[in-house]
């Protein structure tokens, strides 16, 4: 490193720290656990483990379930869980109280969200429009919908999608944010499109919520889904949720009509007749260990604006970018993630050559981001636990790995 | 109590010692832990808490998720827990590994199982059967995959069956064992005659499988699924199942193509590509908390033969109904679960007039059933834990709620 570099690597780690030291959810880090020595940004595929869910699991398995036992359904809470949880997730994705309930997968809650949108979609209309950029399992799962609905997929371009919506569109299924390249798209604008066409807008949050703010109510979104093991902290594979605009819940008819979405369920009667609310987004029993998780490890949220979240994570992401173009010689990484706040989500992809090879090394320094085929190095943000001397120590780990 | 009665009640505590004393199952119930004091009988609802299951939740939570973080999905094995884990339930159905894959519900995977089912059968056929008295889920769901797939459902008494699947038919949709009567259907005989009219058989193992042989392969059942929670003892709201026979595989289509059931998941291509085997089974991510548990809760069945298992509920079920009839004043509840062995599985259903209250009043004394609307008291029998001093308490208590 020559003098002049390492005035600059004094001078950045100089401004993180300080940087940090002004970070006012800086001391959010204490709710997590994490391992030492390790800058952690893959928090955008496998959240941080929050504090008190260790001491959770341990009491629903060996009191609420070991101890109390069938009677738990009752006397833990366990079966209004999806509600209650949806109602604690609902806060942070704009949502006011009794749209959101959890359960299932994600690809679970979209197939839902399409078939169920395509049915309060005008009859005669053809056409599913999704992002052709989409996460894959959106599209595979899209086509399934569009199979089994009678409509026809249109990949769009989420930036050309406002065009693309026409009379003859029943659904729009968009992701808010990019996985692979981290744009943010524009929610507002699009869902605007949707209703002006008298499309349904379903939205995949899975790469937004917790993230920045989401605004589904004041944006009119009709439905939308997504994961609670990015953003969210809740754990491998926990449990997504399906968000149903209160104006649609009395038409929304579920492809996925099973027994805990039941008016009466317990009065196990041949006919099926939807519970009101979002409870008619439920389908068979819900798994407790991972939603019980996802439910502590949201206390991690307590008091925390989504506001001050998104003024961190673009903080974050441009003091990382400007690490980047410090520290790794030009033309060697490219950033495939918008510069503009307005199209960035919280994470930062470069594109390199050899990219799976350069994350490994990443890993192996105790860098973990992940690597998105087929060139891209995928760094995400959690303003609730990564700082600025994190994102310092990322840029200048890879610097040294092209050094 | 008169002294004819005390000498009956003697001489059926000195017969449940002695009956304990001889099953070779009986230590299988340290494996288990239970509150102390309490007859459980629920397990046909909710699984007894196996020694196992807390030591590793809280490895999951606080080593693979807390240290391991993201690393884990290959470095904890939790990528391919959904075909490992279906492969330590295979022995359990009768199916040779390769063939059952963990995750979602079971009205989830009832779905998959009747949508591909239909996409197996011949085209053209047009019914759906359906078990006139299954549990309401299945019901529910079947009226919604007929719906997608353009079939009709016909309702089937389980005993007539045989008769009904016709040319017509495409699928068939049972339960082995009745939720609510504890009646065990034929499955050796539907499932032939089901592949006489050329019709896709389809099992609900929920209340048979780890109570009963259930034997997928050698009947040749073409498509099975099954909830964890009840006699295999996964957790509350563990991951259920889904059998597809090796040689439906590589035409099975599932309606929810999800990206964990891609050929090349990582490959995150738009075009949707079945993974070979059961792992085409496979939605979304899978809930890696409530997998974990449910593969350690499996260990409880190391070593043990489903056919003991059998053999010990039968005698526990007779000796159950031996004590009722001895203790509970005549005419003041009738079993309508069936008296001849080879229809009954692993509970004991009486009707009796203000169920609810007297099963209140049984769990407040320590028996732990349930009620099933609207006059049934159900008392499942797990020969894992449950021993034949614990049928001789619960029906001695019932008697002295009736006195």
């Amino acid at each position: 490193m020559s003098d002049t570099s390492a005035d600059i690597a004094a001078d950045l780690r100089t401004r993180a720290a300080a940087l940090d030291a002004a970070d006012e959810l800086a001391k959010l880090r204490e709710r997590f656990t994490l391992p030492e020595g390790v800058v952690y940004l893959d928090g955008n595929s496998l959240g941080a483990l929050p504090a008190g869910v260790a001491a959770t699991t341990a009491d629903v398995v060996a009191r609420q379930w070991g101890e109390l036992l069938i009677r738990s359904w009752d006397e833990s809470g366990w079966w209004t869980a999806p509600e209650r949880i949806g109602d604690k997730i609902a806060p942070l994705i704009g949502a006011a109280p009794g749209q959101v309930v959890v359960g299932d997968s994600t690809s679970v809650n979209l197939f839902k969200a399409l078939v169920g949108g395509a049915r309060l979609a005008a009859p005669g209309r053809t056409k599913l429009l999704v992002d052709s950029a989409t996460f894959p399992t959106d599209g595979y799962i899209a086509q399934s919908a569009a199979r089994l609905a009678g409509l026809t997929v249109v990949p769009v371009d989420p930036a050309q999608a406002a065009e693309a919506i026409d009379a003859d569109t029943a659904v729009v299924l968009l992701n808010h944010v990019d996985y692979r390249s981290g744009r943010l798209h524009d929610l507002p604008a699009l869902t605007a499109a949707a209703r002006a066409a008298g499309a349904v807008a379903v939205w995949d949050l899975c790469h937004s919520a917790g993230a920045l703010p989401v605004g589904l109510d004041a944006h009119e979104v009709d439905l939308a889904v997504g994961c609670t093991y990015k953003y969210l902290n809740g754990g491998p594979g926990a449990p997504a949720y399906l968000y149903i605009a209160a104006r649609h819940q009395d038409a929304f008819e579920s492809p996925l009509p099973g027994w805990n979405g039941h008016a009466d369920p317990f009065a196990m009667t041949p006919a099926y007749e939807a519970a009101r609310g979002a409870t008619r987004g439920r389908v068979g029993t819900p798994d407790i260990l991972s939603m019980l998780a996802l439910e502590a490890a949201l206390d991690a949220w307590d008091g925390v604006a989504v506001e001050a979240v998104r003024a961190k994570s673009l903080a974050l992401t441009d003091f990382f970018l400007e690490c980047v173009a410090a520290y790794v010689p030009q033309g060697l990484v490219e950033s495939v993630t918008p510069a503009e706040h307005e199209r960035r989500g919280s994470q930062v992809s470069l594109r390199t050559e050899n990219a799976r090879e350069v994350m490994g090394e990443l890993i192996a320094r105790g860098v973990i981001g992940d690597f998105r085929a087929p060139d891209v190095l995928r760094f995400g943000f959690t303003p609730l636990y990564v700082g600025f001397a994190d994102a310092e120590r990322a840029a200048r780990t890879l610097g040294h790995i092209f050094g």
